[in-house]
Order: structure tokens, then C-alpha cells, then sequence
């Protein structure tokens, strides 16, 4: 069993083969992290409900919240109109970053120094 | 004039300079688009107001909504835990989708086959 060969077809890939994943929680609109796919990653998401990404550090597939607990519930996922891009709307249980906050971007706002 | 000293120490780029750039509707929560930004960029992101990508496709600048009309006014630009994944977001104008649809995500849902 692998990827959808119709989903395959779509997707292009970096030259690692793979695709950046914004994780966004499904309800809040929060933009929990990016990561990353390939097809095996993407097909297991879709298939076991359990977002599943290629850590790029580690080289092997991650099912998050597998250690932590603080998995995510998939409720959908789309592909962008280049299809380099995937946008998987979760139901994040705990906190999405390894550091405990809630998302990846609590900790480091910029400063915009003009407003429009 | 180039970007903050202490910004740039941070941003972790891929081997083209690059980090990506998740694109938000600052109200609804929306994600708009993905993009990709250097140093250079992000620098004129937070001090215009205006979004300011790096397009891979052209090897040029690109002050999204330029030729459109479709601008993005910048609310806010945080880094993520990592360094390597920025959230900026944005009031946008018209569609954020060069087809035409408010969003990059609008047109290809893919089918979750199993509810978690």
C-alpha cells in the first residue's frame, strides 16, 4: 500500500523529496509548526488519521506526539495550487512545540517597524 | 540598511538562503499561501509593511500583490523555535491565490480515509 497515485502525481517534491507541511489547528486557526513529508508520510496521514511526518534531523518517519502524547488528530488535508505545499488541519492534543508552548511561533515575535 | 544583526544570527536557511514563509490572515486565521523569503526580503517584510518574498521561479524580489493589486499588509512576523520557519501575518487584499481563489489551499482537498 502506498501513496494515491492520483495524490502522487500532484505533488512536487524538493530535491530530499519532500514537501513542507503547515500544521494548523482545525477549530482556532492557530498555526501550530511547519514540517515536512514524502508520499509515505503523506499516506500515512491520510490513512491512519495520525499526522506523520520525515524528521529531516533523525531521517525517519515521526508520528507525532508518539513520545510526548501530544499527538494530532487529522481533520483535513489539502494541497496548494502548485502542489508544493500541504496544509493539514489538525486537532492538536497538549502542545504542538517541544518546547511546551503551545505552537512553534509563541516565542519570537519580530518587531515590524512600519505599519502600512 | 540590511536586517537586524540579531534576526539574521537566528534565521537557519536552506541551501539556497531561503526559509519559508507561512501566509496568514491575521483576523480569520486563514492560511493563505506558502513563500519563501531571504535575508534581504524579510528585511524589506518588516520594515515596508508590505509582504516581500523571494520568488524561486522568477530569481527575483516580489512585493506580493505588485502587479495584482492583491497586497498583503504586514500585522506581524514571528520566527519559529527552530529558526528555520517564519508566520507572517497579514491583512490581504482581494485573493492571496494567483488563481483567483482567496486562498493557495481552496481548490484540492485530499481524502482522509481514516477518522482518528
Amino acid at each position: 500500500m502506498s501513496l494515491d497515485p492520483k495524490v502522487a502525481e500532484r505533488l512536487k517534491r524538493n530535491g530530499d523529496g519532500l514537501v513542507p507541511a503547515i500544521v494548523q489547528q482545525h477549530d482556532t486557526g492557530e498555526v501550530l509548526m511547519l514540517a515536512w513529508m514524502d508520499d509515505e508520510a503523506l499516506h500515512r496521514t491520510l490513512t491512519t488519521g495520525r499526522a506523520t511526518y520525515w524528521s529531516r534531523s533523525r531521517s525517519e518517519y515521526w508520528v507525532k506526539g508518539a513520545t510526548s502524547g501530544n499527538v494530532q488528530h487529522v481533520k483535513a488535508v489539502s494541497l496548494d495550487c502548485d502542489g508544493d505545499t500541504l496544509l493539514v488541519q489538525v486537532d492538536q492534543v497538549g502542545a504542538a512545540c517541544h518546547t511546551g508552548d503551545r505552537t512553534c511561533f509563541d516565542a519570537d515575535p519580530l518587531e515590524v517597524s512600519a505599519a502600512p
